[in-house]
């Protein structure tokens, strides 16, 4: 291992990248990216500008350009499609996979998209993929592969073998599992599997053999319905159709898979404060700064609001100082407990094992499961109350605060995500924010309301 | 929407399930199952103590007991196999496909594995998942499907396809986008592509058209060399070998995506103190408190020990009642900040954008941002703190103490997972807590010795 990294540290490739860009030697770039991995050659290009990136890509061709983005990370991809002049980002667009196209034009700035699509040679092609960029990323004309063997209901399987044979290279990047029955104006007829076609004599026709009026989709379908419909069904891919009923892509479980997978990282980045897809360190600082604090502001905002209670209680925490060591623990602590039911209330709505309108449940799971560990939280913590101040009235406030204030926090934390979603924010984004800001209002309020209680018994 | 959930309430299947069990209606039970759809199924089975579930599945025939385990999440299905009579857990695994059955297996607890494989009527079926399950289930050997079309060097195209065609039943389950060739011994010898067996004259031996030294992965092969190999080159499906070269089974583009995926919500429960996978609430209360505490109960100690650096300055506390209030906020704005580097650390090295020896380009890439942020919130912060109090030194402590945190945060927030990574250590897992003790242990710090240094001018 310390050998490889030591290996790559001396090669330090990217540095080759950029001296071939400055000499404009385009010969020289393509033969150090031939010779590294695609790990490696995206590794390569992390330790790069924006600038050194789009450099890099303007003195590829095409082709290898295409190649090359389609490795990096999209968020990255698209920086350098905006930042390289629009004419040679169309270029580099005809060869990309038209859905990884229509992907990378989706997230680019109107006017940048625009300023590329004029550039396309063929204007067919350029309304296409603004089409196609229009649906949503994860809807099934997102997701779908839009290059498939359909063949005309008068074709024999002997037509069809011999195409997909001499055709052979043409359908190499393409899935053909199964091939397609489609009608003269490109309506989905039936399915042919692979499998069919070669234990059936050549001479009969596809539709014998076919499976007629097929399971599809339509390109306006969500991810939820996909995702339901390739948990449901074993189905490899599925045809897409539009309203038309013409056959326009197929989508395969594993692309939908990858949008599973997506969608995870997604929640992932949302719910640690990262806003606007993949952050990554090659980008420019002030855009990552901006980012991130587009997620920190609300906070400190929230923040402040809590802090107020705080400050409401002064004369208390005069006369108890011990008490302000103990204010941070009690809204950390929980904090932690509110998290753990975020998680399990976005996991089960990901699973579909709750729906949005469950309250009663989450109250009488997450209320049974919170009193028990805020009586072990408060006893843990009101004992080294008592261990350090050796006031047992103390124990009792820090305590009996942390239990209540657990039981309040795991109750919000499973609740809130399945409100977001009946509101239709995103829970990973925003349940964090709002689970804190209430769990220190309140912690703050029942350790100090309580300390008053018992002023005497603690000063 | 709401019809739907309304109808779906009048319905729930789950109370019929459950009478059906307790009248030991196996007739029924099936026909209620049969009539719902996977996600409804499966939606009724997380309505059910464990106990009922059991009952459901052991009520069953062991056929259809396995396809409903198969839909349940997997947590839940090793439960109920956990619960149920090891003879008929045997039965149920008997109709399995081996690779799920072996992952049931790998999570079940050391006796019940071993009380049910005891069970099993072939031995060396029980032998042969005792290993499967050895393999962790992320690599080549866990993910592989052990069903695949392989057939001897004397075949010839003409026997390849008819036994395709005659046993397609047999086969319908597989992946036959690729069949293999393999010595007597069952060493693999190469690979045939589907559509090249199409377009070859029957009676050409397999040898002639077959991809000779194809690539593989050998069984112990872990999940990141998978992800890479997969990355790197457009395989379908990869052949898996053991020590020996005898083929053993196919891994797939999907499975590894699928692993991916599994990763990625491990990571998001891990980061939100969810241990032990994945948390249902149809679970038994004392386990998820038991698995919530354990995360919890290192948490509180952790807090303790940062907060004890506020006792240790109780009377600068005392003095400066106001510092108080400001206390939580900047250890936990501190902590979004950090939160905010680890995420991207956790994703950088994911996608092999970082090496975990590269703490310099962390130090400058968030240090920098740290700076700039930190300039941003401490000023924010401050102003508040000038505006509440109306002293210009309050505002320059707690601005300047969550400036200088700010950027500790991001620094550490950035580093840890690489050095969590480097020890072996998940990060999504531990990140948080060692941030938080630093970042609140440093933050207390800071506001309170800053104060005590400006005394005179705060009090």
């Amino acid at each position: 291992m310390a050998d490889v990294v030591n290996e790559r540290e001396a090669e330090r490739p990217w540095e080759e990248l950029v001296e071939c860009v400055e000499s404009s030697n385009a010969a020289g770039l393509s033969e150090i990216l031939d010779s590294l991995t695609p790990d490696e050659q995206r590794f390569a290009m992390s330790r790069l500008t924006g600038e050194e990136q789009a450099g890099i890509v303007e003195l590829l061709d095409p082709a290898a350009a295409a190649e090359l983005l389609e490795i990096l990370p999209e968020s990255q991809a698209v920086d350098i499609l905006e930042e390289i002049p629009p004419e040679i980002a169309a270029d580099i667009v005809e060869e990309l996979p038209e859905g990884i196209g229509a992907d990378f034009l989706r997230e680019m700035h109107k006017a940048e998209t625009e300023a590329l699509l004029a550039e396309l040679d063929d204007p067919e092609e350029a309304d296409h993929l603004r089409e196609r960029s229009a649906y949503e990323w994860d809807t099934a004309g997102g997701l779908m592969n839009e290059s498939f063997a359909s063949f005309s209901e008068e074709a024999s399987v002997g037509d069809v073998l011999t195409d997909l044979g001499t055709k052979a290279e043409h359908y190499s990047d393409m899935d053909v599992q199964y091939v397609y029955v489609v009608s003269g104006t490109g309506v989905l007829k039936g399915v042919l599997r692979l499998r069919d076609l070669v234990l059936t004599p050549r001479d009969r026709s596809v539709v014998d053999i076919m499976i007629a009026s097929p399971a599809m989709v339509n390109v306006s379908d969500n991810f939820e319905t996909l995702r339901r419909i390739f948990e449901e069904k074993e189905y490899i891919g599925l045809p897409v159709v539009d309203e038309d009923g013409e056959l326009v892509g197929v989508v395969t479980r594993q692309v939908v898979r990858e949008a599973t997978s997506d969608h995870q990282t997604e929640d992932y980045l949302h719910a640690s404060g990262i806003l606007g897809g993949e952050e990554l360190r090659s980008m420019p600082m002030m855009a990552r700064c901006g980012r991130r604090l587009a997620w920190l502001g609300p906070n400190i905002i929230l923040n402040l609001v809590a802090a107020s209670v705080i400050a409401a209680h002064e004369s208390t925490l005069e006369s108890v100082i011990a008490l302000a060591v103990f204010l941070p623990i009690v809204s950390d602590m929980s904090g932690c407990s509110g998290n753990q039911a975020v998680a399990v209330s976005i996991r089960e709505l990901t699973l579909g094992l709750i729906r949005p309108h469950e309250y009663l449940r989450i109250v009488w799971k997450e209320g049974m499961l919170g009193i028990f560990n805020g009586l072990v939280l408060g006893i843990v913590l009101g004992s080294m109350a008592a261990i350090w101040k050796g006031n047992l009235w103390l124990a009792l406030v820090i305590g009996g605060a942390l239990f209540l204030n657990t039981v309040v926090s795991v109750l919000i934390g499973g609740c809130v995500p399945l409100l977001l979603k009946k509101l239709k924010v995103d829970p990973a984004l925003a349940s964090g924010p709002i689970l804190t800001t209430c769990t220190d209002m309140c912690g703050f309020f029942l350790v100090l309301s309580l300390a008053s209680g018992f002023i005497s018994k603690l000063s």
